[in-house]
């Protein structure tokens, strides 16, 4: 991997993501060699991509380049790699680009969609959790529209508009409301000689209410604003199959569908090495003490998604979503600074910020601690946060740009086919 | 197609670029029916192309849905497919999606790139003519810097390093320009870790002055701004060969590289059916009278690069950009609606407004009839220029806020690899 021996203990995190991103900056220019690994070169803003599923905004303005993020601090290093194998007893990881030894090793993998074991629905559904799946997505539903202006069957032309989103979380939720609000602003215009009412919007969820780790004053709002947008939303129903076309339920209800979307459900994104069974918890997750380290070593820790946090107050851990990532990173980017100067660690404490999803233009739905609120208010803090969370001023002012334009003109105007989804079905 | 049937004539327009786009929108709401084909469903905005290779502009940002174009217009249709043949004795087109009729044909298919018959090179250089081409280049470019990070070997680190762009064109020199910005600003901060002042930036240009078709002083003053900002200008001097590592030319002077950007001639793209000897001339463009009646038929016209209109002031032709292509489109629009009123065509006039190129960060020149200049003020004409002919009040504020930005933090932030090109080398 060309990484310089030095003097300085070598603190290895894999990932990139939210909670990798905080610890190296609180990393910067300390006593440390840091090391950050991932896949991409780039940061993703997770909470965007369904926007550029939809077509809202361009995929670049959620991407923030990651050696950016390092730039000035010399004992940092960025490597594009995909991590293999971790050996703990050789502090060692294994890369597509070589090995590498560690004194610290920090798992900030994230988490990967849970297909939850089902290999048909792993192959023939879209998932939603990085920039090449979005941008799929997006490809496939143009590509969709295209298809059902073609075709003389009435059953097919109706399968190729009917988009089947399973799992009622913000993902799910979200991208429905997208999708319901493309149907009626967009379709109509765009594809003129198309009947574009035969187009349906359908959110599965399993459980008996939408956004279920939101109040049951948020679920019912979101539910209704669903609704109000023509959503078809069914509760209590599991998707059990999909085979491309037909998707089969754990009710008497099926579907014809060439588009569906899993946002059922994530799990952690363990590295070979890593995964016996003791320390592995429910959702595949990393358990961790109140010092994110794993359980059983000295030198390994995990935040965010892939690390299993139980307390008293959060007894099945942290939710898997930006904010214990980056507290945690934070967190633990301090104990790093107090162990380099021996002094004693400060467990880790979660500060529940609160929790949102948007519906759709003037519509979202946002749970305080002691004060929740649903509407246009709701909406406009909601986007308020996210732009406040962005990094970088450019896609700040990129993705400001275009919500004040889509807002004002009821437009997208990213639904491009830069690069055409069902002829090239093997990309990733 | 499932285009209806209607009593008005149908118009078919082959190509969104420039010219179709331009003539698509002359005939918005005339007593026409009008089918616009292009195999994308955007329209490009070319003339950026080499800022999306090198970071500056995401693609959505130079990208327009092309059924945006067409919308509130009853009797335009949009569809996305590849024109593979031409029966003009049948007054047929055949597509990958199906056979159409017209009765009025127009070729609007804009240009490819031009490797002159050499295999080698066309299978192992990177070209610049769609939004993919350019997003796999700056995947490449990218990749390679993190490549050469892990090398030992030091002539692959500077053959990993060692840019060649063929052709001395506006595209070349831009491309160079931005190059070398990149070597400057921003490696040095991104891979504080690699030697990249041994990065090279080679522009090889087959004639005796860059910029052939723009002045002698144009020419001069763009080469002293590349030099200056240390491009390697190399004059007469022809690649030859390209293996996909070494470079050679038609004199003693060998380089190796593991990216070459083909950037040394484009052809008209020709639609098989239309390429008999007598009606294609030079540059595989169909010979037009003045009203842009491809030769030998009533009801074919051609525009754009595809079309060669020999006149007196233009014996070869118009030059291959977008002014004669957006002219033409108008024109031969206007010629349209004439038609319908049975009042007599009116011939084909060239216009020309000047032409212009951007070297880097304040230095472009630009040649206009009476007056031309370069540097500071003529940068910022270019820009001005080229955000006015951007289609779409989103793209230009997109584009527009990235200039801003771009300019004073030195910056280009959307260098990001979201599709790995050479782990997928056979992505389109």
């Amino acid at each position: 991997m060309n990484i310089p021996k030095c003097d300085l203990p070598r603190v290895v995190i894999i990932g990139g993501g939210f909670g990798g991103v905080a610890l190296a900056k609180k990393l910067r220019n300390q006593e440390v060699q840091v090391v950050l690994i991932d896949r991409h070169n780039y940061h993703t803003f997770q909470p965007l991509l369904y926007q550029v599923s939809t077509g809202g905004l361009e995929p670049d303005s959620i991407a923030y380049p990651l050696r950016k993020i390092l730039q000035d601090s010399p004992n940092n290093y960025f490597r594009l790699a995909e991590v293999l194998e971790i050996q703990a007893d050789k502090n060692t990881i294994f890369t597509d680009i070589g090995p590498l030894d560690y004194d610290y090793l920090v798992l900030a993998t994230g988490s990967i969609t849970n297909f939850f074991g089902n290999t048909n629905i792993e192959s023939n559904a879209m998932a939603m959790k990085t920039i090449p799946q979005c941008l799929n997505l997006r490809s496939l539903i143009l590509e969709n529209f295209e298809d059902a202006l073609l075709t003389d069957d009435l059953n097919q032309r109706e399968a190729l508009m009917n988009f089947i989103i399973v799992g009622g979380g913000p993902t799910g939720v979200e991208l429905a409301g997208a999708l319901a609000e493309i149907k009626k602003g967009i379709l109509p215009k765009d594809y003129p000689d198309l009947d574009t009412r035969i187009a349906q919007i359908n959110l599965i969820q399993g459980g008996d209410r939408l956004l279920p780790t939101m109040s049951s004053q948020a679920s019912e709002k979101a539910e209704k604003f669903l609704r109000k947008l023509g959503v078809n939303v069914y509760k209590n129903m599991r998707v059990t199959d999909y085979d491309g076309h037909l998707v089969s339920t754990n009710t008497d209800d099926t579907f014809e569908a060439e588009t569906m979307i899993w946002a059922a459900g994530v799990q952690g994104a363990m590295i070979h090495g890593l995964n016996a069974n003791d320390i592995v918890a429910r959702g595949n997750r990393l358990k961790v003490d109140e010092f994110n380290r794993v359980a059983g070593f000295e030198n390994i820790f995990a935040i965010g998604d892939i690390a299993m946090m139980q307390t008293e107050s959060n007894p099945f851990g942290h939710p898997m979503v930006a904010q214990p990532a980056i507290q945690q990173g934070n967190s633990l980017g301090a104990n790093f600074l107090r162990m380099l100067k021996n002094e004693s660690l400060v467990p880790f404490e979660y500060v529940d910020k609160g929790s949102m999803a948007t519906v759709g233009r003037n519509k979202a739905v946002v749970d305080m601690k002691s004060f929740k609120f649903q509407g246009v208010f709701a909406w406009f803090v909601w986007m308020f946060v996210h732009l406040f969370f962005l990094i970088g001023f450019r896609n700040r002012a990129i993705v400001f740009v275009n919500w004040v334009y889509n807002y004002i003109r009821f437009d997208r105007e990213a639904r491009l086919i830069i690069r055409p989804y069902k002829k090239n079905k093997k990309v990733n």
